[in-house]
């Protein structure tokens, strides 16, 4: 099973104030034979131009949301980020990308977190020796419906790198080497995939499959009410039992998790979903054997 | 040594992403008993009203560096911040306040740091006790003629409460609430000692006296070149050695602290100080003796 990859999109800058990408992508456009394998192209992209030089997330709308099949065809949409994302869409396309690796950062403590955007037996094998040589890697799994709107669903290959946490605007070095570690792992693999070595034929993945949202409690006006609760502020991928502290009121009292099975959430007070209604994802936790045959 | 502190301003939102300010703002709008005491009347204020609703720091330019008293005199200033810093500072003398608290988040690891606007006795005092009462207090100190821009600068009495580490756009519940107690201990304290409370004559007090700004390594185009070394990354407050690592550039090069003296840096790695030039100061930590006769 050795998928014909031959040309690889390295981007960063898809939200303007995640830092580690722009400046990951920022240093290859600088040094390219770093990123360059045997019979491997990577070329790099920096996705929001515009809300880079602006140090913000978006100039008008949420790029990474921007890549649904429809939108792209709709010449209706016209904003800075629809147009910037239809550019980028022509550009994968003839550029000929295989594979999409697009650099993000988070507020919430999501580690390296690779997210998949299909679930192609070549991604879960790649998924399943990341995790296997760096325990610190997670995957989270969208429901199928959910990624199309994603940069990285312009490819059947697409891996997105959450690092985190670190807060928007600044970059921070320890997570800004790992993220790196990550790429050159990701650009070895293909490489040795491509010239045949022998790879895995089975292996066990776990991974975290999104079940849903929960939003900040909030008031008829839609204020919000609380805040995430201390115990749960940065326990991303850990288990939240039913009756576990979920949020805090500002006065001080607990809002308890009242779901019927233990959950893993993610995306724990993430700054750029308060606008979105969303507090946090959870998650359900899977361990899956695969066989590549 | 009793000040006639009759009227205190608590102010939030004098940068827009620093949502602990904005929510404490907003829930002492809702519950304002709780921050009155007997003879002291306490006003709420959001400071940058506009920026709060965009979710950034400012508009046109930073309100906390607009209330230089020739600016505020200045007709030819006119943007949105320099408009609103000239509402503000009417509003604090027509209002008479007395004492005004400006609250503050920071992405690097202030803690709970509290800043002067002046080294009037009655500060100094109360800044004495607040570190005696709670460790976690740091009182940071800046020379005279830097005070001048900043919103406390209003009046004699003026306090700025920085915490952190705190990304922009977020809540977090913790230092919410240290914040929150703070705010209750300080208007305690003014309280007592309009009632005739005694109170210490003398205080030992520790402070950080900012020396100076270190700004990150950059190229002839003024382009960012390495990054806050991770030895260093969150270490507010903690001595810098000479040879110290102080940066790391994206080679994965240390770049050393070279002054001559053991320093203590604070604002490391803020966000905002990106754009100013700043990757973090230096400060000199003093411990002295005060007699309030």
């Amino acid at each position: 099973m050795v998928a014909s990859i031959q040309r690889v999109a390295l981007v960063g800058g898809t939200h303007g104030g995640e830092l580690i990408g722009v400046f990951m992508v920022n240093k290859f456009q600088q040094f390219p034979l770093q990123i360059q394998r045997n019979g491997v192209k990577t070329v790099t992209l920096l996705a929001n131009k515009k809300a880079v030089a602006m140090g913000r997330r978006y100039i008008d709308t949420d790029l990474n949301r921007a890549f649904n099949p429809q939108d792209l065809e709709n010449p209706q949409l016209i904003n800075y980020e629809q147009s910037r994302a239809k550019t980028i869409a022509r550009q994968i396309h003839s550029e000929k990308i295989d594979l999409i690796i697009d650099l993000h950062s988070t507020t919430a403590n999501m580690g390296l977190t690779i997210i998949l955007s299909s679930s192609h037996p070549y991604l879960l094998r790649l998924a399943a020796y990341l995790t296997e040589i760096n325990p610190k890697v997670k995957i989270l799994r969208y429901p199928p419906n959910q990624n199309a709107s994603y940069l990285i669903s312009l490819v059947e290959l697409g891996v997105a790198i959450e690092v985190g946490a670190v807060a928007n605007g600044l970059l921070d070095a320890k997570l800004f080497q790992e993220t790196e570690d990550l790429i050159h792992v990701i650009l070895d693999y293909i490489e040795a995939d491509r010239q045949g070595q022998p790879s895995a034929t089975e292996a066990n993945l776990t991974s975290y499959r999104i079940l849903g949202k929960v939003d900040y409690p909030r008031n008829k006006y839609g204020e919000i009410q609380a805040m995430i609760h201390p115990r749960l502020q940065f326990q991303d991928y850990k288990p939240l039992h039913p009756g576990n502290p979920m949020f805090i009121t500002f006065d001080g009292k607990d809002i308890f998790y009242e779901g019927e099975s233990t959950v893993y959430p993610v995306f724990i007070n993430e700054a750029a979903y308060y606008e979105k209604g969303i507090a946090m994802h959870l998650t359900q936790k899977h361990k899956e054997k695969y066989s590549f045959a």
